[in-house]
């Protein structure tokens, strides 16, 4: 049975993990036939969200791998644990906290870095020539993990597709229910809730996703 | 299209609504053609888990409305708007949110309450004998919902099934990929991670549930 790690960053689309691709993503892992172990570094998050009103909640502070915790439901492990001899793949989910937490991409777009352990992380896969699924606006950190001339897709937003593409990234627009997928690389991305306007889309992009990951883990 | 409302009880396992529960529902209602409406609770939640230790976070305070629209994405409402004429059929999902926020079966067994605003939404739809799934450990307010003599399950768990039973439904063992049905209250219910190994067991009754559901609204 193909071993996927799963990066989580955080439980909430504006300033974690989105839910709904983390959990879509899981189910298709083991709808095909392969088991997922979840990691997340282990700081706090950028910042907290309040989702039912979008505010910044002051003087709120949680922290990423505890609150990646109530997806995994407690099953997950620091991301410095993470050793990529133990997996044939690894998949990051999206939502805000790609962006704010694992790198700081939605405040210095492609002036961005990743956080040290992520990107260690990250690389490890890269380095062993291992296949990596990125999903909705983790693709952005693929230019920080993979160098210059790399294919992706962060969807079709113009803004975001310019931002990865100063960073040395070839972007490539993509439907909804579709992959951009890099052979040299052994990488597949997806637009995800990038463009999904309801769950059944969204899990079309990951479903697939998942499927050519594991063709190439 | 048929609408469904879904009752949400914050989002983690361990201290509100099981967010895989939650997210494969919503999953399997727009899957099967029909859309769903989220609603919890404007309540602070018993008490906050630290769902990577399992211990209670003591001073902290967490709200069920605002913590429940981490899964919608922001977009729910106040279960007190909750207007039956507007759907279909009701679906709860469950985690111990539903045992310790919109009830107290976690702590009183077969002397719990739901919390009032929960009770009125749920009769509603079961004074106007309109379709109704609940998930889990949800389940356990069903007695207190229908009254004497519904059929239900939890799953196999004797304990649990003993106070719903002495709360005065009659319980029928159920695995984890199958449903109970009580056709005269249009009531469907399942076990899910009551019994549920992983993801796709989860899902097995979960769809099959939704199902059922959509079939008697």
């Amino acid at each position: 049975m193909k071993k996927i790690a799963v990066i989580l960053s955080g439980c909430g689309v504006f300033d974690g993990s989105e839910i709904h691709e983390a959990v879509l993503t899981m189910l298709a892992i083991n709808q095909q036939g392969a088991q997922y172990t979840c990691f997340a570094p282990n700081i706090n998050q950028h910042h907290v969200i309040n989702h039912l009103t979008g505010e910044v909640s002051e003087h709120e502070t949680r922290n990423v791998l505890v609150e990646s915790a109530r997806i995994a439901r407690g099953e997950l492990a620091d991301i410095n644990t993470l050793k990529v001899d133990d997996f044939d793949a690894l998949i990051l989910p999206g939502g805000f906290g790609a962006a704010k937490n694992l790198s700081d991409f939605a405040f210095n777009g492609d002036k961005c870095q990743l956080h040290a352990d992520v990107l260690t992380a990250c690389q490890a896969f890269a380095k062993a020539n291992k296949a990596a699924g990125y999903i909705c606006i983790a693709p952005a950190m693929i230019p920080l993990v993979y160098g210059k001339g790399v294919k992706m897709t962060i969807g079709t937003d113009t803004e975001t597709a310019a931002a990865v593409s100063a960073m040395g990234a070839e972007h490539l627009d993509c439907p909804v229910d579709d992959v951009v997928i890099d052979k040299t690389h052994k990488l597949v991305s997806t637009p995800a809730y990038m463009l999904a306007n309801n769950m059944v889309e969204a899990a079309s992009g990951i479903n697939l996703l998942v499927k050519e990951v594991l063709a190439m883990a």
